[in-house]
C-alpha cells in the first residue's frame, strides 16, 4: 500500500472558495481563498492548477448543499445556484487525473473537526456550523454518519419565521449570522433603541454579525439581546440533537463563533434545561479549533483516505 | 459456530409486560401479555420461567426509558420508575443461565421491523413508536444506530406544552396518545361541541386514543380535527428526521397507528410541505407491520444475535 502524501483541500462556501494543498499529516502548504459566484468551477480549477507545484494524489472537495454522491452532482445549493446540476467534478478528474471525493461543506468541517480539531478526542460528536446558514455533520464511531445532516434545517417554531428552504421556524432561521442581522435590523428598523442606529445612520444593511458582536462587547442592549436569543435558539436545536444522538460532543463552528462567549452562555443554560439529565450532563459543547480551515482539512481527509486500501 | 435456536424476547412498557418464546426465524411459539407496575421484575421472571419449557440460548428485553449498557441499569423510565437503576439484569442472568441483552424498547421495535416487518427492504429507516409516549429508532446501513433516539423528544414548538421529560414543546406533547386524548379532554373541558360529550356524560378521563378514532370515523368534527393535529405535528417531525437522516422509509408504529389513514394523509401532507424536496421524495412514509410484536420481536433478534461470532 503506497500511502497519499500531498492532496488538495477544497472548502467551496457562498461567499468564499478556499483551495489548499495538504500534506499526509494535515499542514496546510499554501493555501488560495476566492470569492465565489457564477465563475466558481473556473476559479476552482486555476487555483488547483496554482496549488500542483508538487505531485498531488487526489483532489477532496466540501460544498455547501445536498450532493448526489451517486450521480457526482450537487442537486441543491441555495446559497451556490451556480453549481447546481452541472458535471464539473468529472472535467476536475479528467484535467488532473486524480481521483476527486466530494462531500458537504459542514460534513467536511466535521471530518476535520475529528482529524485536527476539537474532534480529535471523541468517537462521537455532533458538529453545528453557524454562518450565513446552519450546517452540521455528524461523526459516529470515530467516522462520518453518511446522512444528509441538514442540523440547520430542523424545526424549532413550527409555524415560524420562513426559510429559504420552503420550510418554517428552521433552527437556520434563529441562530445563523443571516438570522441575527435581520432580527438587529428588523429591530432597528422598528425604532429599537441602539447605539447602531447612530453608527449606521440608517444604513443598516451593511451591519454584519461581526458588528454586532463588537456592539455587544461595548454593552448595545440590541446587539446583545440578539445574541442571547440566537444562543437560546441554538441551546434548543443542541437540546434535540442531545436526545436524539447522545454524543461526547456538540461542536459548534463557523463565522458567528467569534461571539462564542455570549452565544454558549445562553446555550448551554437552554440546552441544559430541555435535554435528557442523563444525556445532556456527558455532553461537552464546545467551540471548533479549526477557524476557517475546517471544511478544506476535512475534504483533505476525504481524498487522503479515498481508496486507500486498494492502492 | 453453534447458532442459537429458541431465544425469549421481552418488551417492557408502561402499560404492558410482553414475554414470548421466539425461534431463530422469528416465529413466536407462545406469548405471555400482562400488566406492569411495582412487580414488573417478578412478573417477568415467572413468564420466563413457564416460557422454559424448551431450552432458551438468550434473553432479550426491550424496555421504555434511557438505559446505561455498560451497568446495565436504566438509568431514566418516566412511565416506568419501579425498575430505575434497579440491577435486575444480572438477577435474570444468574437465574436462567443463558446472556441477557437489553436495549431501548422503541430501538428494539426498529430493529424487529428491520428483522420481519416494514422496514425488511431498507437499509436505512427511521422507526416512530406512536404510543403513550413516543419512542424512536435509527435503522443506519441494516443495523441499530446505537444512540439515545429519543425521538420523541426533539423540539417542536420551542415555547411549546410541557413534557414530562422537563422539556417544552417535544414532538411527544402533540403527537401521542396522551396528547391526544389531552387535547380533546382539554376541548371539551372547554365546552367544544361533540358527541363524545352526551356519550361520557362528563368523565372525559375514560377517553381513549382508539376512542377519539372511533368517534372521528362517525364523522365528530373534535375527534377528526384533534386526529389531524396529531397528523400535522408527527409530519412536522417526520420533516426534522428526514433533514437529518435522508431515510429510505419513515415508519411508524405503536398504538396510535390505528387511526394510520387519518394521520398519515396529515403527516405526509406537511412533512413534504417542509422537509428537502430532494430528500423527502425519496423517502417512504409507511405504518409498522409487526404491531406490539415489534418490540419483542426485536428483542428476540439481539438475543439471536449475542456474541453470534463467539459461539
Amino acid at each position: 500500500m503506497l500511502k497519499k502524501q500531498f492532496v488538495i483541500g477544497v472548502d467551496i462556501g457562498g461567499t468564499n472558495i478556499r483551495v489548499a494543498l495538504v500534506d499526509e499529516k494535515g499542514n496546510i502548504i499554501r493555501k488560495i481563498k476566492e470569492s465565489s459566484g457564477e465563475d466558481t468551477v473556473e476559479k476552482l480549477i486555476n487555483s488547483i492548477d496554482t496549488l500542483s507545484e508538487v505531485k498531488i494524489d487526489a483532489i477532496g472537495i466540501g460544498l455547501a448543499g445536498v450532493i448526489d454522491k451517486e450521480e457526482r452532482v450537487v442537486k441543491k445549493s441555495p446559497n451556490l445556484p451556480a453549481i447546481e446540476n452541472k458535471r464539473f467534478i468529472k472535467d476536475i478528474e479528467e484535467r488532473f487525473s486524480v481521483p476527486v471525493v466530494v462531500e458537504n461543506d459542514a460534513n467536511a468541517a466535521a471530518l476535520g473537526e475529528k482529524w485536527l480539531g476539537a474532534g480529535r478526542e471523541s468517537e462521537n460528536f455532533v458538529m453545528l456550523t453557524l454562518g450565513t446558514g446552519i450546517g452540521g455533520g455528524v461523526i459516529y464511531r470515530g467516522d462520518l454518519l453518511n446522512v444528509a445532516a441538514e442540523l440547520g434545517h430542523i424545526t424549532v417554531e413550527a409555524e415560524g419565521l420562513s426559510c429559504p428552504c420552503g420550510n418554517n421556524g428552521c433552527l437556520e432561521s434563529y441562530a445563523s449570522a443571516r438570522a441575527l442581522v435581520s432580527y438587529v435590523v428588523e429591530a432597528l428598523e422598528k425604532g429599537k433603541e441602539s447605539i447602531m442606529r447612530e453608527a449606521y445612520q440608517g444604513n443598516f444593511y451593511r451591519i454584519t454579525s461581526e458588528d454586532i458582536y463588537r456592539y455587544a462587547l461595548e454593552g448595545d442592549s440590541l446587539a446583545r439581546d440578539s445574541l442571547r436569543r440566537a444562543g437560546k435558539y441554538l441551546g434548543i436545536g443542541i437540546a434535540t440533537l442531545v436526545n436524539i444522538f447522545s454524543p461526547e460532543a456538540v461542536i459548534v463552528g463557523g463565522g458567528l463563533i467569534g461571539a462564542w462567549d455570549i452565544l454558549a452562555k445562553e446555550a448551554k443554560k437552554e440546552a441544559e434545561r430541555r435535554a435528557f439529565p442523563q444525556l445532556i450532563e456527558k455532553t461537552h459543547i464546545l467551540p471548533a479549533t479549526l477557524g476557517e480551515d475546517a471544511g478544506l482539512l476535512g475534504a483533505a481527509y476525504l481524498a487522503l483516505k479515498f481508496n486507500e486500501t486498494e492502492i
